[in-house]
């Protein structure tokens, strides 16, 4: 009985088995072509599991190095490419398995002890999510940043704020970028309370019940980094819901999600902002593409490519979600649906990050470390279009407060002017003060001030308001969070 | 100006723009590794746009015989596996016209005249999902008359049937076998309608309005099979809709998860049915699994697998619909993220219904066209589980109202005599007469035959019932209208 | 035995229950409070039962009347607002039940022989949805000729093209219109298709098996216009499906969404026009709101909301499938969740609809019949917008292939010029000749009249095109289809 | 101008209006009668910011006593059922701003100062939301400790532990139950989580940009409880992302379908238990209904429209997403569609949490504070099954293992000996010594322990395994963290 089973597996799954499946349903059913991707957490749960092991008497020394030694050539093969995956074998974890025993044999086929592919699965994913939400956090701040350095170059920009996408009021461009930073700090704070959740070690729950071996889980959690602030070890602590727990999958894909919303609205902003009708940006030629057959275009594919995979990532959560919804406990085949969309959601949250940090900050030249190539603004264009649709139209309105009309009132009153401005195809700040005065008597020679732009920006000088000197407050704040320095 | 601007298509895009775009950009934005698979349907589209400009003498004689000698080449080539595709060509299309131009010089430039990508990339996705459809509707079909097939085997064969899931009344199983036929018959309707609505030609709307050479439309239109029953060519009538409208692909994963929620039904039932606490049924071994952890497990993968991955279906139709909302016309690059979840639904259908067929009604032996390895039927368990839960308790009310007793006094007579039979652990029918009587004075001797479940069944001889002889008509009709025997 | 066991129901559900539910319990499981807007099709469907228990000799001649005599009566109290709907009994139907039974005593309680609640409500519901399809048809005809009706009056006005929001070509903004008829009548085809699979009769089926009466079903369903095109009556026929069947509210949910799909693109377009930076169009007040704070604003929540609403029925599609998804047979109490959705589904595009007809095409007064307070079009925004971009860039490309060089060629050459003249700040059509020429020698005077927005337009005079010949026919097209007057 | 111009707003909503809405309109856009829920939130919003002004000095002692006075006899009002809701004032701002001002004058159109409905609206919906949290986190804890409860009175209790719904290992009740509160803690967690970014104060906001009030922001959050566990207040910091995010509303949104998705998977397994082929447990009547054709039925609704009501969660999950997507900054009217989504998946969750409640631990007597009504356990039903499908098979592989056998070995040698016992029909445990020594000889009379039940549960005594010592571990941590004696 020393040949190796796994090996046969092609040809039946155990004695039980009549048959062998078919290659359709092998296919059908085997993950290995897209969960070897999860070969380094498989290979770095095993090699936690087996020193336990050791440590715990329940397998020999001599056992724990030939799996580490094993392992290790194994890895060497994966990353050199010479691996040989089988789909036989169904999985990243068989097929690993399979490879360990045929080049140490028996104490290969002695590290599944206590253990199961059902918690071997969870924890494997976990491993590897809890390590990309890393990188994505980096990422996600590397964009914060890229958005704070263009923002402190255009503090004194205005833009007009819409509302409705109807001119509201004059806005400091910087302020508008800051919106969006805001967005991906909540982004970053929402992946690090689901990195929380997920660094939990399911291992040692086996395959539902837990295991008839004397593990020492919190050993393992130790090894792999899956402990607390505090360094205490974080485990799952009912095994059948270990085994078939997804929450974690399905709250980072919500999460990845509001992600890509930010993206989207930031990309519908970029569109517009490029569309010749605004004409208010230009983002870097490599960004963009030209068409089969009109040789004039010039188009932003990297922003609606991004706005559209939003739907991508929303499908994901919904595919995940309809997954799980009324599965009975404990581990379901069902479950094996988890790995495609949460990789694919992954990839497309880490290429949309990257990209943006580069198409909005540019790109940093490892010589000389100064960026080129963001987001060009085009100033005139924005402060022209601000003049537009009566921005300063509530400043008026908050004069006449002042002067002691009730707001209301005050509101009234400026609709009133409005109207007659518009009608004579003049902003408010181009009527003569007589006119003005006709609305009401309490206007007086100082009301121009309020009505420019400039004027209006700096009085919305309350905390989180576009003044310029609230701007900067924030873009201090926020360089300090993100530890850079101006 | 005789070089081929395409193969410097990795330097810029064309003369309008200052820089490359970079790998990463290449990455995000390219199709190619996952539109490849247009290709057949992308020279079909050529070919008889190219022989419509000959025939209008737009192109010359010349032209059309380079083309189309061309693009045979280029079929060979990506069949044998030999074709290159290049990322720096961004999709299917550029690497064909590029390959093209190389092989046949000039009359490759001339081919795009009067077409641009968007009508040709609609054009294309039309054409292959229309010839996908065809064999979405063959596999119905074939799983439609498995089903029947496993049925006719089986219409004395007695079940519980439920109603929250809890016994109701007695059915023949293969009554409950044609509620599947009756949902996949209908989920064949709903891709007829999907066919109609998808067979029709954007070609010749250029890239967004239409274009200034003379094009025949119908004649490519009649060529490329897009064509109504009564064979007249069925075009897009608005060139922004055209190129713009993905109705096709929502409307296509509506019905495919339609298919799948189907699908997830007869999965649960499947799975529910081989559980040790039902044990009505086992399927073939190939579609099943063992545990690594646990000797004694036989799996149904399979089912389970499929009802997973209605999740998955369901996700690309909110991705899509997701994808489509809120854009302005015409073409916009989200549009291209329509792809990847379309084939994905293709696919995962397709194997699905496959491994269904197979898994249902067994595989025919090529020698004999004998069918086996389907699903087999413990008749025993399934009997036994219909004398439990009082299944018969409605035949005993419709008694009552046939001896002039209203119905809703029946109903509550018979509630009583149920709860006074559970108290003593018995059926109805094995209560004595007096007892029965006891209830009810109008009960006489011949109740006996109503509450067996036989007579149970043939009472339920309407149209649609479950009686033997009403379930023998809708196989009849089914055979009918599916083209197979007896 | 003769007292009204459903008044009892508050206590308990039959002898069989040994407690009431709780006034929490029987909120959550009660629908009454939703489902009595399905009392007409309620009522509509008993009738017609009846009336075949009649015919069939399951109930005397007397029974029949006094039922019609009690249902009339309960129509009556419901329309005039005095009937009194009870939580204890649960539904619609268990109301409608009771009350006759109180007001006819026992052919009352006869009512319900040979039907369950299970087919009475899949019959009310697809009575009642097949109605509001064809209301929501009828919207869907009235905004089709709305849009023709706007677009005869603008065939000969020029808007920008855009693709990726860039300046793509000059076409027609009605053309543009027409691009929304072509997807409304997709959905108007949809909807055909949809109303087919709906109007089936369940009936019959009773709880799940059929019944022991002898029904004549046929009756039934021609008695309630459940027939094809040819009259011949459409049953369900199989009482598994029919009971549990749900597909006709998720197909329709799916077209429903579709539908909104195409408002909120149509939206997002209406509310870029109105914004300050494009201008081309007005909506009239009536259609917008003004800011608690801002005396200027007048924002376009019509089209807004109508795009947000977008997002509520694609929520009720993938709630409806969430719902189905692994149910297995035959009824199940999460069914009935499927109504609330179904229903805000409808309100929600009728309203929307109709709102649209009168926005887009304007009110017409009863006393004159014309129509006003439709959008109000600029054309010269509309046509300055289409000069910027180079709109006619493809036209030059065009033009030199038709002097024989090929389209890769012309593209190229064309890329160059509009760099040129881009950075002189030019039009192409305000470059010199000579300028032009320098780009290819082809070029001769006759250029000028391809540079023009109306020679750009009339050239693409292809079936489907924005030439306003093409235009024309298509708006006769869509008359002659809606049956309007020009 | 002293008049009330809110009471005017049904003629026009300035003087910039020309013409007032329609009905139909009015009614397409109002909110008044979804979010006059707000009203409690809104009057304390209200109170706060006016508190606010007086104490800046930016309105007078008199307005804030005026104001306050006001507001108090405005909420006794809506209490008591007597407020006059209007459509034509929008919503529930509008409605309590406009009674205001009738009440106390001048007073009430001061009290918008500085404000807008844009920072008003999003103030309430957050205050509203943060104390809906505090319920819904009551109501979790609340479910958690009933789940304790009848654990802890069945920990001994044996019940077949399902893979794949295949009899997998003997389990004990308890740990299957405590599963479910490994599950709603998680919830609970991320409610928590939740929680801290939705009370963040927006108020202060304005349209867009800040206000020209000098407003003190710090004070408002404070009066509200709008602070960290610190007590430093809580800020939105940037104005434009103040208004127009609603990421606090999907997030909310998605942790409730993940407490639906729980819901969800034990309703599926109350379900199945309660059916009669499992018959493990009873749930009390009132929680289940009738039939109203069979007589014997007992339906378990609750769960079931439990299972079903995760459909409309997740449906209102991904309305909102499809909502937010590719909205440009800041507030858009599409944003109003947040609010009946929010509010009905508030209901949804909190009516099931409190059902279940009930339903799995009884209700309390107020007299004798004693439990009375949950689930019943069959304990033998649940045994006899655990019986079914050599549930301790994986207990004699690790026997062998014991005996120095590589785990794969003894893995293979099981499998050949569940197939012998299989086609003998036995048990494992039901074959003598010698039958069972064939199969490997390190087999001893020992062997009979671990294969029975009892043995198995026992044996698996690692963290989170079903052995009755970490049962009762895990429910004395339970008990400790929700503050529940035992």
């Amino acid at each position: 009985m020393t040949h190796n089973q796994l090996d046969a597996k092609a040809h039946a799954w155990s004695a039980l088995f009549a048959e062998p499946m078919s290659e359709l349903v092998q296919r059908y059913t085997a993950s290995v072509f897209f969960d070897k991707r999860l070969w380094k957490a498989d290979i770095q749960g095993s090699l936690a599991h087996a020193e336990m092991l050791a440590a715990q008497g329940i397998i020999s020394a001599q056992d724990w190095a030939d799996i580490q030694r094993g392992l290790q050539q194994i890895a060497q093969e994966i990353e050199a490419g010479t691996f040989e995956w089988k789909l036989a074998l169904e999985d990243v974890h068989l097929n690993i398995e399979a490879r360990l025993t045929q080049l140490v044999g028996d104490a290969g086929k002695r590290l599944h002890t206590g253990r199961s592919r059902n918690d071997q699965v969870a924890t494997d994913v976990r491993l590897w999510l809890r390590d990309e939400i890393d990188g994505l956090i980096a990422l996600l701040r590397e964009l914060q940043g890229a958005l704070v350095d263009v923002a402190e170059r255009h503090v004194d920009v205005i833009l007009p704020g819409f509302t409705h996408l109807q001119v509201a009021q004059p806005v400091s461009f910087a302020h508008h970028l800051l919106a969006y930073v805001e967005m991906f700090a909540r982004d970053e704070e929402r992946l690090r309370d689901v990195r929380r959740r997920t660094n939990r070690l399911p291992l040692g729950s086996a395959a539902l019940a837990g295991t008839t071996y004397p593990l020492d889980r919190e050993r393992v959690a130790r090894t792999l980094g899956m402990v607390d602030e505090r360094g205490e070890p974080q485990l799952c602590l009912n095994s059948l819901d270990a085994v078939s727990d997804r929450d974690f999958a399905i709250e980072f894909t919500a999460a990845a999600s509001l992600i890509m919303v930010h993206i989207s609205r930031l990309s519908e902003e970029l569109i517009l902002w490029m569309s010749q009708n605004f004409g208010f940006i230009r983002i870097a030629d490599r960004f963009t593409t030209g068409s089969s057959i009109m040789p004039q275009k010039k188009n932003p594919d990297v922003p609606e490519l991004a706005r559209g995979k939003t739907g991508r990532v929303v499908g994901h959560l919904m595919g995940l979600i309809t997954l799980m919804k009324g599965q009975p406990l404990a581990y379901n085949k069902d479950n094996q649906e988890d790995k495609e969309p949460l990789f694919d959601t992954v990839d497309t949250v880490r290429d949309t990050l990257r990209i943006f940090v580069d198409m909005i900050g540019g790109e940093r030249d490892p010589a000389t470390g100064a960026k080129s190539g963001g987001i060009t603004v085009n100033r005139d264009a924005m402060e022209a279009a601000a003049r537009r649709g009566f921005a300063t139209a509530t400043d008026l309105a908050d004069y006449l407060v002042k002067k002691g009309v009730p707001f209301r009132d005050a509101h009234e009153t400026v609709a009133a002017a409005v109207r007659a401005a518009s009608e004579r195809g003049r902003d408010l700040s181009e009527l003569p003060l007589a006119d003005l005065q006709a609305f009401h008597p309490a206007i007086g020679p100082d009301v121009y001030e309020v009505l420019s732009l400039r004027g209006s920006l700096q009085a919305r000088n309350t905390v989180g308001g576009t003044a310029p000197a609230q701007v900067q407050r924030q873009i201090a704040r926020h360089r300090a969070r993100l530890g850079t320095g101006a």
